[in-house]
């Protein structure tokens, strides 16, 4: 395929999944696609979903999908893949999405994981979300596993985020709970007729209602049964609730600077973290540093401030 | 307190905890305490802990951080609390561990968050792992929650490396398993008394075989009940025969050697991105790079080359 972007801006789905094929793997096109895309971005809501293992964010995600194409909406699914970081490769996500969605050319899903990259997730999460976004996405969903710093890190690139819990989770959820009172725009009690859902949504009154004095947007708990279709619609309502609220008052507008000002940081972050590849790491360099190191002749702490002097102007 | 690299040497427990918050809070001084606590490190035995919420870990870790005093050993223990990144600070880590164990001199125990620092987790846990070294631990328990990026760069601190899982974990169990086999040096089923515990141990098996095949190493699975003391003195016997074992074929060098490695890029990207604190979004720069990019006047992509290559020599 001769021009990647140009494709994916004339809604050529091939393109579209190699452009996030070559953000995913870093190929030298990455970047030349992406400042080509860039102008045609800004369009797209973007719906961050997080929460613990084993939640149904999944199906839930797809069962709002499926509402946002009947109010004929376009959609894309970023699914961050939890056991990518390690394997390299999806393992659960593709399997279980081959569903009804996948024959929708509404649609688009996709996987991605780390594949040992460091700490670039995010930084690709969000490429792949502006991918989307020029391709001429309505809405797209970035849909993590987990509560830990890296899921934080990922739903930063969403407008609105929603946290999904389920009933009975155990001794540690008050901590995560606590965690996550901060990134939640929405918390969704999936799962909502197992035992202990109505106890859940007391707990997390509580902790809102604490946590919330002076703000303006109080986050609502919802309920679904996902498998069951059940609050989805209800969902998406609220969805559009929350985007009214923080476009009206100018939230919207803070939040993308911020998350523009974040990608920029990342992206200088990734970088020199290239460039270090290349002068310190390649090249030999460490080895021998870290041969004088282990034999305690200096420390690491003099030497990276060495190094870091020497690189920088 | 005027010197308190010195006064950790000379084993002062309130100099120890002085030396771990200065790291904690990124303080001035705590690059001068590293550099004269380094030479005295590497000597203790760094064991990680990990798993999903709600395994136990912190029981389990206090338990054998008790067998390991039976036996006359002093222990440092390092919890990552779940909550910090998002709250700033410990909200279960210390008050769950006012146990007989913080009355008892050999045992040193501390929790950290990232107090919303950037990726500085990782690199801060192993400083703290060596002021425990530095300070005449032998045995450093790293115990994190979760199974994410962030603690797979913790537990990179470790020479060796536990996985504790629990029966009856749901749905995403089986992709979060197959993601930590790589990391697990030993796994170990706390709660073995509750339903499901011979089911996870078949499954365990039957993965750790498929990916085992031609390793030197195949990870023990181990059974044990945290708060019934159950199986605790095997775990500590194993823990010994793996440090054996990767001490004999050279193992324990090659790890420490990457460790090492791994921390001097740690520490490159964190005094990078000070500069990058200082030069790019504390004089303004980036603020007004942003406004340019989400006119769409520029790009991230073009904007970021740009400094980098300003910034480099």
């Amino acid at each position: 395929m001769e021009n990647i972007a140009e494709e994916v801006l004339m809604g050529n789905r091939y393109a579209l999944a190699k452009a996030i094929t070559a953000i995913e793997n870093e190929r030298e096109n990455a970047m030349e696609i992406m400042q080509k895309l860039y102008p045609h971005t800004g369009h797209a809501y973007v719906l961050g979903i997080t929460g613990p293992p084993g939640a149904g964010k999944s199906t839930l995600t797809d069962k709002l999908a499926k509402e946002y194409r009947r109010q004929g909406k376009t959609v894309g699914i970023i699914a961050i893949d939890p056991s990518s970081p390690f394997s390299g490769g999806a393992i659960l996500g593709d399997r279980i999405r081959m569903n009804d969605l996948t024959l929708d050319d509404g649609v688009f899903m996709r996987s991605m994981g780390t594949r040992g990259s460091l700490g670039g997730l995010s930084h690709k999460t969000a490429d792949a979300v502006k991918v989307m976004d020029a391709f001429g996405m309505d809405v797209i969903f970035v849909e993590t596993v987990g509560v830990g710093q890296s899921e934080v890190d990922i739903v930063k690139a969403a407008d609105t985020t929603m946290v999904v819990l389920i009933p009975g989770m155990g001794d540690d959820i008050q901590a995560i709970k606590a965690g996550i009172l901060e990134i939640g725009d929405i918390f969704t009690i999936n799962k909502a007729d197992h035992d202990g859902a109505d106890k859940l949504a007391t707990e997390l009154n509580m902790m809102l209602d604490l946590d919330g004095v002076m703000k303006e947007w109080r986050p609502p708990i919802m309920k679904t049964i996902a498998n069951q279709n059940i609050g989805i619609a209800e969902v998406v309502e609220t969805f559009g609730k929350h985007h009214n609220h923080i476009d009206g008052n100018g939230q919207l507008t803070v939040r993308r600077t911020e998350r523009t000002k974040n990608e920029m940081l990342d992206l200088l972050d990734s970088r020199i973290g290239e460039h270090i590849r290349r002068n310190v790491v390649e090249n030999g360099k460490i080895d021998k540093l870290v041969e004088e190191i282990k034999a305690r002749r200096t420390d690491p702490y003099t030497e990276a401030a060495k190094i870091v002097s020497e690189m920088l102007k």
